[in-house]
């Protein structure tokens, strides 16, 4: 087994993580956020401009989904409504009305997905906005202040995103840029903390009442990188670390590569985030190499374009097959969606162009990753995770998709 | 006082419509259906192709909007997803999962709709789908036979609609043929029950159990046609009576004129349903006139292009003195959306092009009217309607718009 790095002695106390938990790589425990508990590993559906698209707050509340944190774009927040808008409401919970956890993002990958629009140099990245085609500028410092004034509870340092199949000298560059980033945005968090400046800063018992703020660690498929880009990141010291740069275009298999040599170096006591990623079988794929906490916009995106989720794998709404049938679209999930509506039904409202089909759809592929993530929980607290991983994995070829 | 026309002797026993009290004109009742008490005057969400637009089935049942019946299309049903899926279905309840009461047009208002794709003859209707651009014809023996497949518990006769500004001569035309349709309505619709081609039949408690069926008073602006025309109908008897034809493009005074005249010569122990009508005053004024049923798209149309109903009058969200208000929609509501979100959300959310700003605002909308209608009731029974229309209206001029 490899020897963990060994993080910095911080005294921040904004964030508890306990594993309660293991077996083999995979651990289960709570993570105490100053707006409550969460059980990892964790899902996080993505609210991306202050909503996950088309689930009301109450849905994701509910027993169905019980989600615990979502997530928000810094990057999207910060072009519409804009800062000063979120800022005069008292910070992204109370402008959206949620009151559970929220993690953000530092707006570092939206930038690097527009590709030819961007310029990036050591102070930060300028580029075009999407909404109103003005000039704007991103750096550490900017991200950290945007992240401040959202006030989510865990804030994400601002980070360079090399391409999936970039070489090892430009990832090397790049990797060191994200590690000089992530310098800066420990120094501006700092600041912005003790100024107050934290939006969502609340009483809590036993922790600091204000921001955590997590590192991300880089490099590519390359894992000498990728070893000493988490050195790098540990050694700033941050509330959690992050693997970034997965799930970018880069060949299926350097997911488990990189989390097979990355994952077990990670300080055991900090929770672990694998950005973006991913499919259910990636998730409890992750799981079981010990990653803590994931976001993913697959359940919501494709359950708007129609595909649904389900233990048996993907199924497509649209196809004429389900006409007439009067299944639910899982017949081992006991969603809302689930126990009252037909695929027949379902297929009917894509077809017809009918909002409330991605409502559906998406509330139930939501319910799936979520309820996944419940039984990867239960196995591992009672050790039947790998069995639970088996099957779970042999039941998602059943549909052939 | 107008002396209301005597309907036929009917022995029909799908349905049962009390009025328990009554102020001026203006009462308040119970109407059983084979699928529960519905409390009028009542407000029917429509609900197109087997959805209230946005809504799920569930906000429908919640106390916020409590809707006891809805209303389903026969002319998009019947085009898509087609008659044989909502049969293999076991009807348009089970199909779409809810199990209160539904009211399906006839298919006549969506084809005049289509002004110049169709084609009226004696015998019916010939128009081309906008779905498919296939050929179809509509007449009132199919309107029936798609009715009983679909289910719902109260079915309209297959009537033609005149325009709002078409002359006498014309209208006579139209309500007479109108006459003819409804005769042959009655008496497919009776085949069809004694066939027990219903597909959504149900063992009530002292109903019959099969559908009701509604006639339709037609006649546009002219009281001598529309006297004739219910009497027409009357004569033919039915478990209620609609007065069609009405905000169809005719001058906003005719609405009224119309009720004043014919309202109150409608048979008084008979469910009075007025089609398509209307804003908040609209509805109030028409309960004041003797209606008991409404029907209308304007709280889930509008809630789409970002028009919110309130107690203080019409809201459009998209306006920018809306970027920083921490208020609800309306401060006297009590919706999960007034609870729960601000203004200056739910601008950020439509201006973002975001499927939660139609989802919230259509709920609210829905609310407000449902909540107005519960108002309505409970002011007739206490003996104070005029006083609540009074105070109702005058608050809706306070927005200004």
């Amino acid at each position: 087994m490899a020897t963990s790095v060994s993080p910095r002695e911080t005294d921040t106390s904004a964030l508890r993580f306990k594993v309660e938990a293991q077996q083999g790589e995979a651990r289960a425990g709570v993570l105490t956020t100053r707006r409550g508990q969460i059980q990892t590993p964790v899902f996080m559906p993505v609210g991306t401009a202050g909503t996950v698209k088309g689930i009301r707050f109450e849905a994701l509340e509910s027993s169905d989904l019980d989600a615990r944190i979502i997530l928000g774009n810094t990057y999207h927040l910060w072009l519409r409504p804009g800062i000063e808008v979120i800022k005069s409401a008292g910070g992204l919970h109370r402008f959206i009305g949620w009151n559970r956890a929220l993690l953000t993002d530092s707006g570092g990958f939206q930038v690097f997905s527009l590709g030819a629009l961007r310029k990036i140099t050591e102070e930060g990245t300028e580029f075009r906005s999407h909404v109103d085609g003005s000039l704007r500028f991103l750096s550490p410092e900017v991200s950290m202040e945007v992240q401040a004034a959202l006030g989510s509870d865990i804030s994400m340092v601002f980070d360079e995103c090399a391409p999936g199949e970039a070489g090892h000298e430009e990832t090397e560059r790049s990797m060191n840029l994200t590690a000089r980033w992530a310098k800066r945005s420990r120094e501006a968090f700092d600041r912005l903390q003790s100024d107050g400046a934290d939006a969502g800063y609340i009483e809590a018992e036993g922790l600091s009442g204000t921001q955590a703020l997590f590192g991300i660690v880089q490099g590519s498929s390359h894992l000498d990188l990728r070893r000493i880009s988490l050195e790098q990141t540990v050694n700033i010291g941050f509330d959690g670390y992050a693997i970034g740069g997965l799930s970018v275009g880069e060949e299926k298999s350097v997911l488990f590569e990189v989390l097979d040599d990355i994952a077990p170096r990670m300080p055991k006591e900090f929770p672990r985030y694998l950005m973006g990623v991913g499919t259910p079988e990636d998730l409890v794929g992750a799981v079981a190499r010990g990653v803590d906490m994931f976001d993913c916009v697959l359940p919501t995106r494709n359950g708007r374009t129609g595909q649904a989720f389900t233990s048996s794998g993907k199924l497509n709404i649209k196809n004429s097959q389900w006409t007439n049938d009067a299944r639910p679209l899982d017949e081992s999930c006991r969603c809302s969606v689930c126990k009252r509506h037909s695929r027949a039904y379902l297929r009917h409202l894509y077809m017809s162009g009918e909002m409330l089909a991605s409502v559906l759809l998406t509330h139930h592929n939501l319910a799936f990753f979520l309820d996944t993530m419940r039984g990867v929980r239960q196995s591992i607290r009672s050790g039947d995770f790998p069995k639970f991983r088996r099957e779970f994995t042999g039941r998602l070829g059943a549909n052939g998709e």
